[in-house]
């Protein structure tokens, strides 16, 4: 069994996510997070939060998902947010016909649609499904359309959350002070209708961003707060490189890699993906080849990361010059430069863009932080850092009578109170108990006992090597805030 | 300028929320949340999965936005969800029948086509854009219909998120100790195309709920924790009365109202919006009379708030009993019983639904806490409770100086070490820094001054008077927790 089969089979079994009105024989594309994955998901959006936008004193907005269709023709997704198809004649299946070509004659495509007609005809390729003949290849857009009000008013729901700052940029520049450099993040759910998605929450129809747009003046490309992380490091896949190597936030300007601000936001998603769990030796920012980069854009750079599907993009960045809001400015009419009185001049503002995907992270740390120990013992559990574990610490009663669990309880509103993020239950086995937290990867478990009522102590068990040590309650939320700092999951 | 408009004045320039795409001159019931407002709609949604969620170690889900037809075939929503329209002969707008006709002749719809065609002509009643000869009355639905994949699957954007905690019970049952009572919640973007929206953010076609089900046996209409809330007071206006009165949790039982779990998540939805920040005197909850009721439903109780545009539904709770699963269980053919082990026998689990939209609250809130003050020194605020405001306290050196920058860059850090939702600037003249705190509603300020320099105190300024205090760095975090406790907002 693949990796990724074991990590969805858990996944499912574990309530991390679970497809999509499941007991309707769902639609493929589709994923609920269950309660697991939910809080997961949380830690992770909060924090990226925390990280890219409250530390530096970042804005962030929740747009509008429903979105009319002349945003998107200005944004380009109407009329290029494509991809190649072909349909079968007998058998009227669809399949990307990119991938199709790409999978049975192993060349990367090169963005024309005679040159897949070809191929599918220079070595008489046919419908996967039924072998059938296949039709020539079109294109179809990515987007979910629907209409707006009575009259059906043409729109789509957003493919990225990138649009609704743009467009509300000039707003908030007026409302904040009227000054570059302007930074507005956004995390929240974007839509693109892939014609058969599958490789679980690596491919989406409905999926989780986190976005960033650094908005500045093209002639001070430069962050406030570089030089702590100038010589931080980071594995780098340059352009014709066959290996990643480690390079500074610093040679990624030097080598004309990226500006100050894109190296700036690649140094601080490294340490961010780290700090998740994800598995440095298997990840690395990829430079993107001219041909694969936007002609608008000056520089693009994607987080890969290896997983048992091969290579999987989390992030991608990229210096999107003045590109989108000229655009809106055209296609809105709106006046899209703004003054700015340090330079005495008006500018439309330039911006490096930073998007990362919630889902696929999810996928990836589960298949990097999942272990399983064979022998005298067996056990599995996933390695998750506290901060992201749906729960740092889980509190059990060793049996549910009331004179255990009310000093449990007790202790549960305490560690909340220290603002420990605490599971508690009072029902099942211990050791089955035990075995579910390590399913979900909660790194303690605090067990409440007979001993408790004599001496005012209770036990930690640690996940990683399931032993325990004996603390008293009223240095416990000390000892768990002590162990987490330090990383220690064993005794 | 009635309130409603002066706070919406006040949204659009301080960026609590603005009308999406506004440089494309938006489509109207579409809202973003500006930098303020995305601030205070996460502390109002963290509140609630706090005392909704995690107090009661209740479970949360995030399901997908995109259904397929028939999840919704089964909910009802696409043959019931419906509203009348008629649209003009002449200019071909379209509006809502029963709005037009209950706006026009005062009398409140019975439900039925016929009764809205007889108004229409016997009263005369045309177009309110031109005058035109109106159509007849017809249904539209209000869902965003879209299409999945290639061959465009019928499915719609979600009209509210309970359907997919519903579909996804069997496995959370599963998955989650196979017994009951289970609770699940969600917090999350829904959908309705409504034909001509109007009120600001108290009608959008996007908005956000927080939904929450709680399964049980029908047998055992109980939940544990009743007995902490029986006596809590609630404003309450019961089936044909002419006033709301207080009554207790235990008394909404004994009225025969709802049963103990509806009553208990009333009384907690009572100090959720009183500690929120609204006025106990500006809402109530009403006990929908019987023909408002649906058919399954045991019963229906809304909270409801008086604002200047009159009276705003912003939660609706219902006994459901087991209607949503039952008929899921007809539409997937899958086996929705569940098996319980103490009773000895299958049961489709009923459950009291709790839905509460945040978007209203918003509005709502806005509405009930500002305040203005004329006199010798003019100025407004938003009287927000520490926890709702977009920050709880802000930290300003007094000049852009270096010596000045760096204490207040550490406090800083140290509150938010502390949990303390802190916002920084070190731009613009102090008085105008003060201003926008109290536009936004930041209920304290903590200014770093030359004498900071020499004895290591700073001040901190009260919203509510303006005035200020000089305390020592080292107790200021304890200070401004201890304030935050008291509900001291004035020196």
């Amino acid at each position: 069994m693949e990796l990724h089969e074991r990590i969805f089979e858990l996944a499912l079994n574990r309530s991390f996510f679970i497809p999509s009105n499941e007991i309707y024989g769902s639609a493929s594309g589709f994923y609920d997070y269950g309660p697991a994955g939910c809080q997961i998901k949380h830690n992770l959006e909060n924090a990226w939060r925390r990280m890219f936008l409250v530390e530096d004193g970042f804005l962030e907005v929740e747009s509008s998902i429903v979105t009319p269709e002349i945003v998107l023709k200005a944004s380009g997704h109407v009329d290029e947010f494509t991809d190649p198809v072909v349909s079968c004649k007998k058998c009227n299946s669809k399949v990307r016909a990119d991938h199709l070509v790409e999978d049975k004659v192993k060349i990367k495509w090169d963005g024309k649609l005679e040159t897949l007609n070809a191929l599918i005809s220079d070595n008489g390729i046919t419908c996967p499904s039924c072998g059938g003949e296949l039709s020539e290849a079109y294109v179809t857009n990515l987007m979910f359309s629907t209409g707006i009000g009575a009259d059906h008013a043409r729109a789509y729901l957003r493919p990225e959350t990138a649009q609704g700052i743009f467009t509300a940029f000039p707003r908030i520049f007026r409302n904040h002070g009227t000054k570059l450099p302007l930074a507005v993040g956004q995390i929240g759910r974007s839509f693109r209708n892939e014609i058969s998605p599958r490789k679980g929450i690596v491919r989406m129809r409905e999926f989780t961003q986190m976005e960033l747009e650094y908005f500045f003046s093209p002639i001070k490309a430069e962050i406030e707060g570089f030089e702590a992380v100038a010589q931080k490091k980071m594995r780098f896949l340059k352009r014709g490189a066959a290996e990643p190597e480690w390079m500074t936030a610093q040679q990624v300007v030097e080598e004309g890699i990226g500006n100050q601000i894109m190296a700036y936001f690649l140094a601080k998603e490294w340490e961010y993906y780290v700090l998740a769990g994800l598995d440095q030796e298997r990840m690395w920012f990829r430079h993107l080849e001219e041909n694969e980069t936007p002609h608008y854009s000056e520089s693009n750079v994607d987080l890969e990361v290896l997983t048992s599907y091969g290579v999987v993009e989390i992030s991608g960045n990229a210096y999107r010059t003045n590109y989108d809001l000229s655009r809106h400015g055209q296609f809105s009419g709106k006046e899209i430069e703004v003054f700015l009185q340090e330079e005495g001049k008006k500018v439309v503002p330039h911006v490096v863009e930073v998007s990362m995907g919630v889902d696929r992270l999810i996928f990836c740390l589960l298949e990097h932080t999942f272990r399983e120990k064979s022998g005298e013992k067996e056990w599995e559990w996933f390695d998750f850092p506290p901060a992201v574990a749906p729960y740092e610490v889980a509190v059990f009663p060793l049996m549910k009578k009331d004179e255990l669990k009310a000093p449990a309880e007790s202790i549960v509103l305490t560690l909340r109170e220290n603002g420990i993020n605490t599971y508690y239950s009072a029902i099942g086995s211990i050791g089955k108990r035990y075995a579910r937290l390590d399913e979900i990867g909660v790194p303690y478990a605090v067990t409440i006992d007979y001993q408790t009522i004599e001496d005012n102590t209770v036990t930690i068990r640690f996940r990683n090597d399931g032993k325990q040590k004996r603390v008293k309650i009223p240095e416990l939320a000390e000892k768990l805030k002590k162990y987490k700092k330090e990383g220690r999951f064993t005794l």
